[in-house]
């Protein structure tokens, strides 16, 4: 196999670094190189542009964005690559989320925009852990592991329950 | 005053154009230079956000943008210029046109889209007249004018209403 | 090119004025001569009409309207002038918004209010400031320039993000 | 009693007509003397305000009133009379009515619309005959009696349901 | 004119008591008799009935019913009365009144609910005071005066604008 | 196990029957004897109620009623019985079935009502028997055969789809 | 009859207990014999799915499954039985349990999932003593103890309501 | 780099056939290796798990999934992979597709499904090429002219639309 790819977590501001965190921490978490960046589709388009335009030979493999409201980052992005680009739609102050979500996950034929839940950063990461480890088996290696994991925290929640309704 | 600024109409797809039609066609009745174009955020982005950055110098005075599903023409282009970008969002096969209006209307502080109701193409043109008329009495007296014809229109309807609901 | 033209900020209730404030602020900043008003479409709606109406002659060259609910000022105001109005969706109690946005932006054929995103004051008064600025090179200045710090800013947060993520 | 009130059916637009209908048709049935009329809140109104403002000098008792969209149509005849006004939602083109429904139920304090279902122009008519028999026992007789026949119909259609059920 | 009618407020909970006060203070303003029960559509399905049975010949000329989520107290109501029916759609803890206002608004053909904006009790009230002020000029003459002295306030506030835009 | 119980399908309006049909023909093709009723929760409400408060005495085990709009007819056989009610929500001509769905299954506490998709009378039928299956063996093995046959019809489309895709 | 059977509670998280409690306590209260888990449809389907393939010859009589976001438990344990499975939407931060409702209700042809209220965990237990109670005469004697528990509070209500409008 | 791996497009009912084609075509299209199958979260689940469980070891790199209604199926085949799974939406008879998008979109923690538009088969296809292309520069190349070959189309459309425009 080549190189590992990088990924790349692009925000459209940072007010939305308490969410994204939790991507850059999940990838990490995976041994993933992970570049961060604030870049908006409306304020600097052309870094926007560009970055995208050159992240494959830049050495990345998927591009995470996340933005709120009329949420076009990961739309603009994906229009400048060939790469997987994962879209993570953020809640903000009105309409709970689904204008990012609509804005992000409804793209036009021809430039998909990969979509996970509102506010679904550690999912994003995990998402793009599952694409570079189609061809990796060290991560795929760890997705099952941490698969594994979850189900046994939720065997162990299972066995603490009758514990915990009758103390609660 | 100057000379008269253009108007342009930007599609995002030419199947956008049975709709988008009547915008053309109402400024041509204001007297606006028009210059039509197809052009898409996702397919064609250096064309629109080139177009977008010359459009003051290239005499436009006002965009108008339609385009559909997660619509992202109008805010693309409206981040690449300082002139009124007016939004039309397009009702499509799903979700009866909320995507594409939410898409449209919700942009982040700094970048605004002026947005018109969905398929609300002719109300974008007088939209476009309107802002070309701020400063040209010729363009304002023909907004007062078709003001005044349609309540006139109006008024003629409710003249023969009795008339229709005895003869249905 | 003519004198300059003033824009007027109508809010349906005082209780608006924390979310409309941001929109007369920002217009003073572009040294626009702004005039503001608590009028209603419902309960002052003889003083709404007729100072639509008499608006161009006054030296008006755009109107902001901000309203929540069942918002109807926007629309009201866009009746009774030829001049471009700027609907602002304020957000209430219920529906997040909703309501007030489908109120505004959903107009009839004839008459349009040009949308901004629900709260979205600040916008309206870049919008308008667009406007204004169509034939005006000093305020199309201001508004590239205004771009330009806005991209510079988010270029000065890209370069620190590495140390927040980091610190935090 | 006083002499006995008439209804007023105002329409936003003919189009609205073949649903409107059934509220004039409603109303003759139960004796009442209707007027209809087109006026719109946008495109004449002047018109709708004067009637509104005079309408309850001129002998009418209620208003309804049908518009489709961003529909204003209601609200702005209850800004200028103290009657009551029922507001009928019209469905368009997209948005399947919610649009206009939001607009119409939706009120600010102060001024209520008695807001029926989406294209409910029979319910708004019954409404109407409510309102102006709570001090006329005929109507009060009237509506009674349509009550007992719709409950006699749905009696018989019960009673042929196994048939049906059967035959079909 | 016969004897003044009553007007009864009827709520689902004793929960929704913080809304509903707000018609019962203002029925009571306008010198209306009012009754207030607790009855629900669910619960107390026969004194529901039975109250809505009888309140013509009890004295009663408008019923008003709030009731949130599924909220069927309103439609119930109106199946057992030609009295006309008020609905206050109460917003509860999920979908922001939605629900409520859906299934108090969307009446089947033959049993009309007015149905006013969510939460929006006052406004309830203020129309059944118009309901009752068809046939009464006393109530008439208070509900033009209140019109009047909100227009006043509107204008007072309006003029005290500069001033808080300046302090604020 | 005592004598096997009955299914009532009970519908607002001899217009759900050609939804509701399926629901009668599965509940026949269990052996489920079933009785099918044309009762209105607003427009024959004494009967739906007297129905529902005699239904368990009667024999039946569990009612299936389906209603549109404001769909009140499940909630106010469920206020009246401590049977099962399964709601069906119709799909009426405006928001898609909706309203009839949130006024089916927002049910406030005390009175559930056991809700199944928009329009989805046949899973309504299935419901019913696997209530009706708790305790009878008889239909517990039909609804595992039901089940074993529908998970062979997907396998033999799945076996048949290549073949598809080819000639198609 | 055979010996009464028990009722399932699973839970999709352990987050999910402050609301699915009451549901617990419901049933016990109603001397139904309860067993709680903690198992994820996505997280260990295996144990989701053999708890609910086993769930009949283990005695169970009904299945309550809670779950928020895409809540695909309910549907995944009712396609392992033949048992009820009742589905409690949960809402979580974004889209106030739409996304959790739509996901549990609008089921495909074939697997039933009876719907209770958004984190409507009383209203679950409660129908799920109604299915048990088809045939068990004890658990219909408590429902309908409950039902008249019920109504006497709102009587009760009812009455001290004067009082509460005139302290309050 | 390792042999190419498969894509595998999963649809939960035949019926799904005219919408999920398109992804099968675009997939050959880019010279992968497809297999298709009919396989339902609910009637065969058993299958579904066992496909995505053994999906890796069987040779392939990504998982197609498209469904409607509540549409569980890329979630339960996540549940069951490392693989990265995308979810299409189908839109069905009623919701305009809402319920499937928010089924699919709406993952919890730990389990992500890449999400596009409601009924984009298409992208998904083209979102697995780009997955499936990230270490393939076959792959990738062939995505680079496909985006080129769009971007010309679109530019001829424009060059063609001025015809159009005066034809039509």
């Amino acid at each position: 196999m080549a190189e590992q790819k990088k990924a790349a977590v692009i925000m459209g501001s940072d007010s939305d670094l308490p969410v994204v965190k939790g991507a850059i921490t999940t990838l990490k978490g995976f041994g993933i190189a992970v570049e961060a960046h604030v870049m908006s589709a409306h304020r600097t388009p052309k870094q926007a542009c560009e970055f995208a335009a050159s992240a494959r030979k830049n050495g990345f493999g998927v591009l995470l964005a996340a933005a709120g409201k009329a949420a076009h980052l990961a739309g603009v992005l994906a229009a400048h690559t060939t790469l997987p680009v994962i879209g993570i739609p953020i809640k903000s102050s009105t309409l709970d989320g689904l204008d990012a979500l609509l804005s992000t996950v409804q793209m036009p034929k021809g430039i998909p925009v990969a979509t996970v839940a509102i506010d679904g950063a550690e999912n994003a990461a995990i998402l793009a852990a599952q694409i570079l480890g189609v061809y990796d088996e060290g991560i795929a290696q760890q997705l099952q592991d941490m698969k594994n994991k979850m189900a046994q925290e939720v065997i162990e929640k299972d066995k603490k329950l009758n514990e915990l309704i009758e103390t609660k």
